[in-house]
């Protein structure tokens, strides 16, 4: 039997359904349906539907609000903090990221940070809201201690992203999105579903010595920050996701650290809890608030064009350009729909019949 | 024969009489100094007073102002563009950065774009400044490119360095100071004199092989971004070296890419700029603008105690927590003072004698 393909209409429809079934009214689930959509369509698979029995079971556990008071706890001309009341991340982020950009308007750029949320999927979804309004767009978040910090064995940081999103004149914008580790914990999944070992630099076992074995982090081992070794500058790597940890919860009153509450329902969250949910940072910067926004538009074209046409080493086609791979992939599934991992296939026809669906 | 000792006044005295000479200001000569000695002072000898020849043969070529007129091109209540004339960046610098600091401080956060200027020597320097003022700092600078982005084998790309300082309340501040590279160009420079070979993954041919020759570069050879190789996520760091090119110089009106003017006097920039001198990028966000200081003082102080206490691995004393070694070193070299590499010393006796200075 070959395997059922799925389009991408149909995924979010699923999506926004279970949403309403949680309890959120039908805007915000129709919000959260996009922003967790954007994963499935950008080729994130990780972040996407595959997550959604997980959101479920976090309601479940009252640890997520479908109906939260979202609110501006402290502000300034071009800042603000925002409590998300316990609310699912893929509502409390595009909406923070709308009074960023609403304060970029009038001050040039704008600044949230915001606490008592959950995971928010894709950072680079949450970013990208700044381009139609002619901004770059910031977007960061901690997420469950997975990371070891360079030189120790404790798992005290998430894979923490930082998505930027830079607009362009008639080319395609500049969009990073990326952990702040060497793999994303979705490629680990990926090669535990395939039984493969893993790369080299990626994983350290509980003792803090290499592994390649993508189940390590079962046995307490723990993610690498981006550059592996600290010959190869995992301390930056390290350092970025502890930036990302410091601007999202430090900053906005939510957990940071170890403290950071576990995405999974089955783990519970620290006893001892040195804020509120986890954090965001989320950023938008108009382009016009430095320099008209055509020389701009004309200078970014001309520094993609030439990036796009680098020579490329033997054997390589092009040289990546951020936001590229990720708009193939969307062409490609939106025309073409989706075939589900057996296991997430199996997860959401689980959600289908207990929600009283069909998928 | 014992090598003689500098103390660091005399170096950073040495160094404002050359600005001096080279006809600042007394006031600009006296922030060109600082700026310069506090890459000796905390031990990143590849860009203190071994480069201060190098801004002199910049200054020689008139391709540094030293009596530049510093001016806010474009501006917004919480952004402004600022146009270096020229300037040493080690001037231009902190006069911009100052900038962000008073625009944080009426909206929240203050972003200065930088174009027209030269090399800002360390980027911690600028990031610090926001310190005194309760703020967490951010600085960036596009460099002469000696970066090849992944799968190219051009060079296309500076070190792009991103410092972010963030203070705490009894405990000393976070200072990530980091280029976007595997390796820091200086790290070469050091392993030159050594004449030692560099760790794979730091370097490629020009035909883009894998290299551990630390002369490559002179080979028309390329520095690899943070990563390594692409399984290692090396797109990550020539992503963050790119955003750092675009809002250094796309955005401010600044050469970005391979159009960038190289350090060295003896190379000529390209004859067909696309932009004004190097670029920069700073900013300065008041922490009270996202929570009162007292709490995140708190936290902050309770988050560098639990990564300072983490479990370390075997053979490890301590978890790194950035800003602690250049510390130590400050700490040292104010105290013991310094040693100089030979040829630098070499090269500050000829600037003595060439100025008629004593050294």
């Amino acid at each position: 039997m070959s395997p059922r393909i799925y389009t991408i209409a149909e995924l979010k429809h699923f999506a926004f359904t279970v949403f309403v079934k949680m309890g959120c009214p039908e805007e915000d689930a129709q919000l959260a349906a996009d922003a967790l959509l954007a994963a499935d369509v950008r080729g994130i698979d990780s972040h996407g539907v595959a997550r959604l029995s997980g959101y479920v079971r976090l309601w479940e556990a009252k640890r997520i609000n479908t109906r939260p008071v979202i609110r501006v706890v402290h502000e300034t001309p071009g800042t603000a903090t925002v409590d998300g009341d316990s609310g699912l991340g893929l509502v409390v982020a595009p909406k923070a990221m709308n009074i960023a950009i609403e304060k970029a308007t009038s001050s040039g750029t704008g600044w949230v940070a915001v606490r008592n949320s959950n995971h928010f999927g894709i950072a680079g979804y949450h970013a990208m809201l700044a381009l139609r309004h002619n901004m770059i767009g910031w977007a960061m978040t901690n997420a469950s201690p997975l990371v070891a910090p360079t030189f120790s064995t404790e798992r005290l940081l998430g894979t923490n992203p930082i998505a930027v999103a830079i607009p362009a004149g008639k080319q395609e914008p500049f969009i990073l999105d990326m952990a702040t580790t060497t793999a994303a914990n979705g490629k680990l999944e990926i090669l535990q579903r395939k039984n493969k070992e893993a790369p080299p630099g990626w994983i350290q076992t509980k003792d803090g010595r290499p592994s390649t074995n993508p189940h390590e982090l079962k046995e307490g081992g723990a993610l690498i920050p981006l550059g592996s070794d600290y010959e190869h500058g995992s301390h930056k790597g390290y350092g970025l996701g502890a930036m990302v940890d410091i601007l999202s919860a430090v900053l906005s009153g939510a957990n940071y650290g170890p403290w950071v509450p576990p995405f999974v329902a089955f783990l519970q969250p620290p006893a001892d809890p040195v804020g509120l949910g986890i954090g965001h940072f989320l950023g938008a910067m108009r382009i016009d608030a430095f320099r008209p926004a055509e020389e701009f538009n004309h200078h970014m074209d001309n520094w993609l064009a030439r990036f796009r046409s680098a020579k490329t080493i033997d054997g390589k086609d092009a040289v990546l350009i951020h936001g590229d791979p990720e708009r193939e992939m969307t062409r490609k599934r939106l025309r073409d729909g989706v075939e589900l991992n057996p296991n997430v296939e199996k997860d959401l026809k689980e959600l289908a019949g207990r929600f009283g669906l069909s998928l």
